[in-house]
This record gives C-alpha cells, structure tokens and sequence, in this order.
C-alpha cells in the first residue's frame, strides 16, 4: 500500500530524494514526488509531499534517516514508544540508536531535549527527562525510546559564525592552502575566548616531536586552553623534554639521537613516581617547563587516558577506560570548539562524544587520520592535513 | 686517564667501533684500536683491545651500550650494584634499565638469568633470583640493580631456523614480493606446530574488512593458533558480521553501505550483553560462525583490550589496562612466534612485552606502523607491508 | 527575468537540483521546481521543470553543466555555434571543454557524434564530422564549438554487465574485501576476451618489485593482455632480472641487496643497446625471459613512454612526448578495459586519454593514487587499494 | 690465494669492516685484521691492513666498493683501463659506472678529474681529459674506462659550514622539528647568496594548492632564486591563479571548487598559447602575476619538461625529453643548493643529474618520496617531511 510523506527540511542540500531512492532500491520500493517547493533563500526550508509503496521495515527505516537529518515529518508528532530494558547494559532489540545531532522526543504531548547528546547512545526517559545513555550504564527496567516515531532531529542554527567556519572544507587533502584555515581558526579561536567559551585540545605526542609545544604552551599562558585530553605519552614525553632535553632519547634541539638517552622516558616517569603526582612534581620543583607545567601553573584541566602500549605509566594518567571515558566527557561538556591534534586514538574517543555542533578541529599530516574521524561518524570535524608543529607557530602568531 | 677495554662479540656486524666513536664524540673523547682480532667464520666472535680517553660518565655509557649489545667485557664479572627502593613504583636514578634481550646479573660469584626478560623494565634481585619489573610494581625496599656493573646480556643463538626466517629483511618497503615471505612463514609456523610450539596473533579489525577472517578462521580450526590478543573492535565487528552480515554497517559481501547499517554495531553488543559474554553468546547460539565463535570452539584463549575510543564495550574487554597488560603478558609467555596485523596500537603493546629471541612478524598496508615498532625497540620484528585480507588467503592456502 | 528549465535524466542520482541550487549561490540566482516526475524503476529517467532567476552567464554555466551530466535539454536542439581559430594552438575564449563522455553535436538539422572522445579537448568541425582535437593539434581556420547550445552528452547504456562491474566501489579505502574485487574482475576480463575485446595494462616497476610478474607473464601467455602501456623503468627492471636475477640491484629472490648489484640497471641497458632493441634482444636470444619477452614472443604491441627520470633510456623508450601521447591514444583506442597498476604518473597520462565507457581498474597499495585519477577526471576509474603483487597472483589463478 | 689490502679512509665512519666482511659472506671469503689505526680527531682518517681469501671477482667488486667509498688504495695507482665502444651508445661489459662523488682517473702518470660528474654514467677519456658520459651519448670508439684499477673517489671536504648544514638529519620522519631546519636552511641560503652561489629549485603544483607561491614569488623577488625546475602543471596552474583566481578549478582563496572552474585549465594554456610563450605573454600584460611573472620579471631562467599526463602543453614545456634533460642538466650545473618541493618525479630527474657535493634538501608531505630520493642515490638528500605551503612561509619569513 502506498503511504504518503509530507516532509519539510533541506530537502536539495541534504539529498533527501536521493536518499529515500536509494532505500527504495535497497528494499524493491518505488517512490513520486507529487510535490517540491523550495526555498528562496539559501537556508530556507525545503517541503516536498511523496508517495512511497515499500515494505514497512523500508518505510520505517525512511522514517529513521530522515528524522536523522532533521526533516519534520509532521505523521511523527505521536508519543515516543518506550520499552523497559529486561537486562542491565541491554535494551529492546528495536532501540532507537542516536545520532549526534540535538534530538527531542515526543512524550505526553509535548517535545523534550534529549540531554547529554552523544553518537551511539540510547534514549532512556525518567521522570519527564530525557537521557542519552551509554549502553553499559542502562539498568534494568529502564525506560527506553524504541523505533524512530516520536523522535525527532533539531535544526542546527546556521548564524553568522558558523559560516565562518564552514569555509573550513572538509575535503581531506594535503594539498591545501592550510594559512587561509590558521587565519579563520584564529579569529574563531578569539570570538570564543571573548565569550568565555571553552576550547578543550586533544593532543598527541607529535606535538612536542614536531616542535609544536613552545607555541601550545604560549596558547595555555595566552588561557585559550580550557582543558587537555591526552594520553600517558605527551606527558611523559613533555616531562623527558623538561629533565633531560630528549624525547624518547632524541635531543629536541639538534633532531639527534642522543646516546643513553632512550632511558630518560623511564627516569621521567620514575621522577614523577618520586614527587606522587605531575602537579606535586610542578610544585616541588622537579618539572620545571613544558605543556604539563604550565597546564598546572595556570590551573587549566587535563585527563590522560591510559593505552594497552603505555610504559610507567604516570600517576595522574587513569588506567580504567570506563572512568578515563567519563573524564573525557565531562571535560568536553560544554565545550564550544575541540581541536585535535595528530591522535587518532583520542580523537576518535573523543569525537565519539561529542554533540555536532561543537566546532571540531582535526590536525594530522595523515590524511586517513581525518578520514576516519569523519568515517565513524564525527561529521562536523574539519580536517587539516599538515605539519602539526608548524601549524601550532603559525597559529600562536595570529593569536 | 685512559682506560683499556678488552672486549668480545660480533664487534663488526654489530658497528661496534663504530658506536664507541659515537660515544667519543658525544662526550669529547679519543681511542685507539691496539688489536682487533676477527672470527673466520661470519658467525665467530671477534674479539678487540682498545684504548679510551673519555670522562667517566662516558665511558659507563660505553660499558652500558657494549652490554647491552652483548659484548662480553672481562673486567664487569664483579657483583652487580644492587640499592633498595626508597618508596613503591621508584628506583634509584642510576637504575639498570632493561633490553628485551636474555640478560644474567652476576650476583654471589655466579652469572644469574634474569626472568620475564623485557624492555624498559628494572631489575629487581630477590632471594637469589633476578626479575624484570615493571616499575609501576616496585615496591619499598625491593634491590634494584643499578649502573651496568656485573651485567651481561647473552648472545642469541643463531641456528639453522634463525637463518630462515632471518630471510625476512627488516627494511620497510612495499615493494617486496611478498609471496616469498608467504612462503618462508607458513614453513616456520609448521615447524612450530610440530613441536607443539605457541603462536599468538595480534589482530585489528581491518582482518575483517579485509576479507581475512576466512582464512583466519581456518588457521584457528587447523590449530596453528595459540591465543589472540586484540581489541574491542574485532570482536564487535566480527560478531556484527555474524549477526547481521555487516561490519560497522558495510555489507562485506557487496562491499556497501547497508542504510541503517551502522546501528548494527551497538545491536551486536547488545546481544552480547543478553547473553552474557561472547562465550555464552556462542553457546546459547546466539554467535554461529567468525573469529571469536572460532576461538570459543576450539578453546583459543583470547584477551581484549579496552580503549579510550571503544563503544560498548563486550562485556568480555578488560578496560582495567593494567589487568589487560597483565592478560597480554600472560598470553606471550613461552610464545615462540607473534603475528601481528593491521593494529599499530596493540602491536606494541604487546611488542613492549616481548624478549627478542621471539619470532615477531608485522603485517600492515601502512609503512610507518612497522617502522614505529621498530623504532619502539622491538628490532626483532619483520615488517611486511602489504594486503592483509591477501596476506592471510595465501598464508592459509600454505598452511 | 526568470528562465524556464524543460529537462530529463539522471536527476536524483546525478544530484540535479542540488548543482542548480549551488549555481543559483554561486551567482546570486533564485530556482523554484514546477514539476518533478521520478522514474518508476531505478534507471528511468526523470523530467522536471524548473524556474531559474539568474544572470545570463549563471544560466549558461548551469546548462554546461547540465549537458556534461547527460540531461537533456529540448531548447538545445539549436545549431551549434562555431568559430574559427584565429591562430594555430588557440581557440576562441569561449570554447567547448569537452568531458569524457559520449558527446553530440546539432549541425544542420542533425546530432553528430564526436570522433576520439576525450577530455579537455575542443571540438572541431570538418565536412560535417566532429573531432576532439588536443588544443595544440588545432589549427589557424579550424571550425571549433563555442558555448554549450547544440552540444548533448548521451546516456551511457547501464547493461547487465554493467552493474556486476559497477559493484566495484569507487570509495577508495585499504579496508576492503580485494578478494571479491579480484573474483569479478576475473568474470568481467574472460567476458571481454571470449568476445575478441581489447584489455590494455598500464604498469609501473612496481609489477616487478613485488613479484608480480610471473601472474603477469602467465596473463600475456593466456592471451589476455592486448597491450602494455608502461615507462623505460619497467621494462629496464624486467630485463635486468632476466640478465642478472636483480631489480635495481635487489635480488629477486631474497630480497636481498646484492653487492655490486646497482650498477646492473645500466649493464641491462647497454645489452639491449648492443641489440639494437627489445624485440631485437629477444629475437638474438639476449633476452631469455620476463614481462618484455613474453610480449614479443606472443607479438603483444606496447609503449614506453619517456620521463625525465630517465637512465638510458632503451632504445624503444619514446622521449618525444607528443609521439608518445599518441602512441598511447592509439593503443587505447576501443579498448574495453584498462588496467593501472601501481604507476600514477602513466595512469593519469591515459586516463586522460580514456572516454568514460571504458572500463577502468585502478590497482596501488597507495589511497592517493586512485583519488588523484578521479580528481583528474576519470571519474569512471575503480579504485583497489591493495599489493600489486599479491593482486595479480591472485587475479591470475582466476583467469 | 690470501690478498693483501692497504687501505686508509673514514674506515669507522663509512663501515668499511662491515663491508668487507659482508662481500666475504656473499663470495666465500675470508678475511683478517691485521691492523687499524683510527685517527685521534673526529674527522682524522683511519688506516688498516687487511688480509682477504676470496675469489678474483670478489675482491674487485671489494676493490669497487671501498673506491666508491673514498677509501685509498695504495695499489691502485695503475694506468686506468680503457676499451673502445665497439657501437654507438654501448660498452664494453665490464664498464665502470660512476657515483655521483668526485672521481679521478690515473692516466699517464697522474690523476685527471673527471669533468660533470653525475651517477650512472661511463667514464670517457678523450685528450687527457675525463668525462662523465650518459650512454647514449656513447660513440662508437669512444675511450671507456673499464674495472676499478686506475679509480679513485676523492675525500669531500668536511667544513664547517658543511657541519651546519649536516646537522639537517637524513632520517625521515614528519615527527621532527620542523622550525629547526627551517631556520638552519634560511643560514645556509644567506650565505649562498652572499657569495653569489646559485640555488635551484625543484618545485611541483602543490607549491601553488598548498599556498606557498606568495613565500616563494617573495623569494624570487628577494633575489634567492637561480633557476626553477618544473613541468608543465606548476606553470598552468600558476598561470590559471592569475587568470581565474583558480587552480585545477578550485579557488585559491575559499578553498572551494568553483562552478565550471575545471575549464579554467585549459583557457590558461590557450591564453598563453594566443600569446606565443610565457615571456610573451608577461611582457603583453596577459599575466600579471604570480611565479612564472616573477622568474620572467627578474629573469631568473626556468625548465619545463614535459610528461605523459601533460595538458597542452604550454609552448615552453620541452617535450624532447633528451632535450628537457640537457636543459636540466645546465640549469644545475655548478649550483651550490638544490631545493626540491614535492614533485617525486622532477626530483628524482635531477638527483640523478646532481653530484654529491650540492647541498640538496627535499622537502615533501610524503615520507615516501624522500626515501625513494634516497634509494635511487642521492644520498646526499635531506629530508623535510612536512606541509611545504607553511614551509615556504616560514622560510620566506627568515630570509
């Protein structure tokens, strides 16, 4: 039997035609548009009315991409379909599964924001709230949203600025005037900072290699860091600079290997074992320069999450994922732009946490790094393919 | 004052002169070679006398690098300088900093092995026996040697299998034929398994993506596998394209991207988590075919190791890193070959635990991942650049 | 004032309205969709009109663009306007760009078919035929097609067999199954052959580094390679391993450098210059073996053009590179497929030569090449990443 | 029969124990130390008495090796051996193929240096003097020097400002201080240019997409520049930036793909070719900016070799390639700096041309391309594994 869509939303932009053509070939459906007018305006919505004769998983599965995309779907405004979870860390096999983008449910007449947005999640609703949730943290009983009816994805707000930063292409190429994205990324960095927005770094240990930690740690001093999320090697590496002037055995001022040196990573962190902790080992002295100095010296956060390849590791560095995970997104919370650079690792963490509109970063000098963020789903991240080191001067002298 | 060093071991193949130059310069100091007498066959050791006017720091960095290199230096058969740690997980500054090479302590007048031999861990003597600690498990008190005093490391031996699979070189190239290793490997791995000797694989999910969980599959059931040391992401993945024919939402059978797909990956956890544990997920027969209903089958051991980045997780990752490093450690023990695919992180991990006396071969499309490992100290490790999926239908099709 | 749109074709699959709607920001312009009638199976055309607002060049650029997509526009049944070329090697500003699709002309009261599609040509009328002509073959006087009034693209035809080539995804990643790659492939080139089709290699040394050349050798002896396009490397290598078992230096059986081996390259050069030529070489028995042997033996044509890279170069390399542009086109001419393997320089230089209905495969273990070939144009080309070497082995044990 | 080897060179340095012993394995010789003196200073040279067992065509190859190296051999000065070539453009088979080091021929009593040295050629001695031939350019009854006897390599000075200069690390990696090297190469090129010595570059498109060309125009105008090595694509595209504001299609400044842009390409060739050349086409006002308008503006010559992918071409790219190489060859002669800028193929064009006394650096975001610059010879290359756009900027910066 056919059934009729009326939709609204950025029908063109979105390829929403293309889409539901495509899931009428994936399900031997067939489609007509009776219906498409489109804005004027760039940014207009977009309504179209189409009658679709497809099975009910394909229409269902219609529903679900296009409320992912934000098109109203005004059939949609019935009240969410809850089922209690049977089992702790389970849920009904029919569960919705989010999307990053801000999402409401339709429960007792009325839409309600979703909290804590985040990819991958489930929706669990409690007391008139409405809780994206890990899987791992439902407990049986649970209410959970099932299907996609009474769900629905919110426009983002295209304002000003967000066009600003849209210039940024996603398009991963090396082969790109990477000044033209320092200089936007500068004034965007500024308009935060202003505001006293929080701009949280994910940062790799290439950062201190490349020679990029003079113009980070300026960055810290200059407060446009809110917080680090690392991993034990930055850290350890930072600390090696600052006591021995190698990383990983190599002098930082010459490029050269330095005999006995690989050993100065083990007496880094055994001197920082000594002191209990990297902000005793500021305070007493012990460390004396570098990122970690100057994150504790200006009382800017850092989570160091632990890796199956760690040595030490540090003190501070947390070996359980599940609570290194929960530091992770509580330091995001609220953050208005994240800037990733040369980790696939934590980027990969931490883009798995984050809602979409949060303006997010990716510096690598390996295309497939950017690519694949984007790939597991962390669409908004603009990719910038170039020498990380560099890139951090170029940007501390605009800042 | 110049000292006199009488020195033997593979003093060409190993640049040992070469090294001892370096070292001069580093520290502004002269030699002169009084005699170097080299072995007739190319396995023989040769044996040198060589004077050297260098400050004392120098000469210890010498000492430290011959022994580490294995030369056998006469004057060091003194008793090794044994300190007590002053406080857990801290050593003395001049602590002995391990190799992954099979290294003896001379203690009491008699040359004593040390246990778990790997690199970047200290020497802890107790009770006559001699361990390689991680620092992290140091405790007050524990003697811990220190300087390179009364420290040798042993000469590997190099039979008629090393020469074999020393064929593999260790220059990271893809343009080698990899046919040739194909070859070489799969003769190794029969001869291990003829006498009953342990494989572990270290594997990414890129096996699956790759279209080489056939062939993996068929090497577990053929039992040339002995345990499997990997991540969350495999397991998910391999158990998603059980459930549901798809790896993080691509059909592997077409190649594309399923709409609605991508759930697919937070469904499998979820039946997981029904059942229990992936175990019982195949003996309740939820989980019917794969890599992991493989292992469960054929009683494989298996350990995953949580990430930062990890969904879910199966209730079977340990996201405890410091009990997963542990599982990982237990797994290698006694492993005469370690195959490592597509999986920079876990790679060296696990090539952190490893002595190099075992065989180690790296799969990896990407150049720099063997090369990371490499340069992370696991010299032993063969890199092969090339198509894993391909690797591993030519590889069975030997075995 | 606005304009009426009348078209037809591939709407919603080659994104019609959303490369209106980006012409319409580009230049300021306005659309609204009268009508839109979607095909009821997947590779029905559509219709739509539309009303466009927008500057005269806007309009212009839209229908180009329009034309080069194969939609059909009934106002473009007009004459095409011609111009003459005031002076060899130019045309007139606004002259015709041709793509690589199938291109019609209206000329008196009739569509034309353009002669040696290619892209980046112009279109020259002489005695009521249409030519692409390269830019510098025009000359002082030639007829040559101006704007895009009276120029069509024509639909290319989706047969079956069509559909089994187009599962190869374009998406261009080192995380695929190459193995069902290699299956359809095999189905698809028996196909062509058992036809009498033309299958073309384009092929750099790499074919030699990893081993697969014997795959190769046994492809041209079965009678499936019509062609060779390739460089003096390739051929250089290949002879080098007949004479003295080494590819620049390396030998090919161990792998291993040999010593004195380099200079092997030039020693290979100079026999065949004693020949006089390859074919020479082969006939006076210098020659024993290899990629080049086969081919003359089983009187296979091919080309090696010549770089500045260059050493030698053999006595057939081509160093006039407007010869050996042509001599490329010719060999490529009706051919039915085309196979690149691991040689981006010689891949781009004949993907520009190719019209799109060639089927075109695009094997390097490195992601770039393949997205550089689409970039350039050949969008048509079917990307694996994955080893040459391994590749062809497998490929040939299906043929 | 036992053979005696005098020898004196950088014995430590260059490995030449290593060597020896690694010809003794591959011919089933033998050999012994008999003595080694190793000079006191750094930089001292070293000699040694060495007694070799091994077949004759070993102990040549030995003899070949340690003369490539530098290493005197007392014995060697005997009359160098000369054949004639018996045909054009062939010699005789045991030919000696030359380095890229400064070499010197024992003739009637004295040694002549031989005159363009380059690697890969033949030595041709015509009236007392030595030259390094390309084979091709071989005529029949040329003088060939054959074997090793009568050879000798000749120590490179080792100054200081080469110690500067070397301090510019041969490993490549992008995990390096970029900022390092950048301010050591800015010294150097000052110094160059203070005493009038001539930098060549070697420069790509990506100059231009990744926005280096505003550096290096600056450059140019600075005076830093001697000559410019490229292909066809650098000048189109450099020409279509200042035609159309795009390169390939794509505006420079927004990074976007601009509508109907691609044509772009082909209407600066045409531009150029109404106008007749390049220099024409600056002095008749058709450009007005950008690289190739600053070369012409400061007469500052340029090379353009064609290649099988070109477009046009533009009339000054030479696509005689024997021709390209010649212009190449007397571009680089007798300069003192060789900068390479992302082009693998034109940088491996002219390391084969350079001798290894030019201080050479390759700078490329592609590891790969300086190892195989490496590979193919040009050991003297120093490699820069970074975004060659903020290179440019950063050195432009400091000059």
């Amino acid at each position: 039997m056919e059934k009729m869509l009326q939709i609204k939303g950025h029908i063109i932009r979105d390829d929403i035609l293309k889409r539901i053509d495509a899931s009428c070939v994936q399900y031997n459906g067939t489609y007509r548009v009776l219906e498409l007018i489109v804005g004027k305006a760039v940014d207009d919505l977009s309504s179209a009315k189409i009658a679709i004769e497809i099975s009910e998983e394909g229409f269902n599965l219609i529903l679900n991409e296009l409320t992912n995309l934000g098109v109203t779907i005004p059939t949609t405004e019935v009240h969410a379909k809850l089922k209690p979870s049977e089992k702790d860390k389970t849920v009904p096999d029919d569960f919705y599964s989010t999307t990053n983008h801000p999402t409401e449910i339709f429960l007792e007449g009325k839409w309600i924001k979703a909290q804590n947005q985040r990819m991958d999640a489930v929706l669990v609703v409690k007391n008139d709230e409405v809780f994206c949730t890990k899987l791992r943290d439902v407990k049986k009983g649970d209410l959970i949203v099932c299907g996609s009816e009474g769900v629905r994805i919110l426009q983002e707000k295209n304002g000003s600025d967000e066009h600003e930063f849209a210039f940024m292409i996603n398009d991963v190429s090396s082969e790109r005037r990477v000044e033209l994205v320092v200089k936007k990324l500068a004034e965007e960095m500024k308009a935060i900072k202003a505001n006293n927005g929080k701009i949280v770094v994910v940062a790799g240990p290439v950062v201190i290699h490349t020679g990029g930690m003079d113009a980070f740690q300026d960055m810290i001093r200059k407060g446009y860091i809110s917080g680090l999320l690392s991993g034990n090697a930055l850290a350890v590496h930072d600390i090696e600079r600052d006591l021995f002037g190698t990383s990983l055995g190599v002098d930082l001022d010459t490029g050269k290997v330095v005999k006995g040196g690989h050993k100065n990573h083990m007496r880094a962190i055994n001197a920082v074992n000594k002191s209990g902790s990297i902000s005793q080992a500021v305070q007493d002295g012990t460390i004396k320069s570098g990122i970690m100095y100057e994150l504790v010296n200006h009382q800017v956060p850092f989570v160091l999450a632990g890796s199956i390849r760690d040595d030490g590791p540090l003190p501070d560095t947390i070996m359980d994922l599940i609570k290194a995970q929960e530091a992770y997104a509580d330091m995001v919370k609220d953050a208005e732009m994240v800037i990733m650079l040369s980790t696939m690792l934590h980027s990969i963490g931490t883009g798995n946490m984050l809602p979409s509109w949060v303006k997010t970063v990716c510096v690598d000098i390996n295309p497939a790094v950017v690519a694949k963020l984007v790939d597991r789903g962390s669409a908004q991240a603009k990719g910038v393919v170039t020498d990380v080191g560099l890139f951090l001067t170029l940007l501390n002298q605009q800042l």
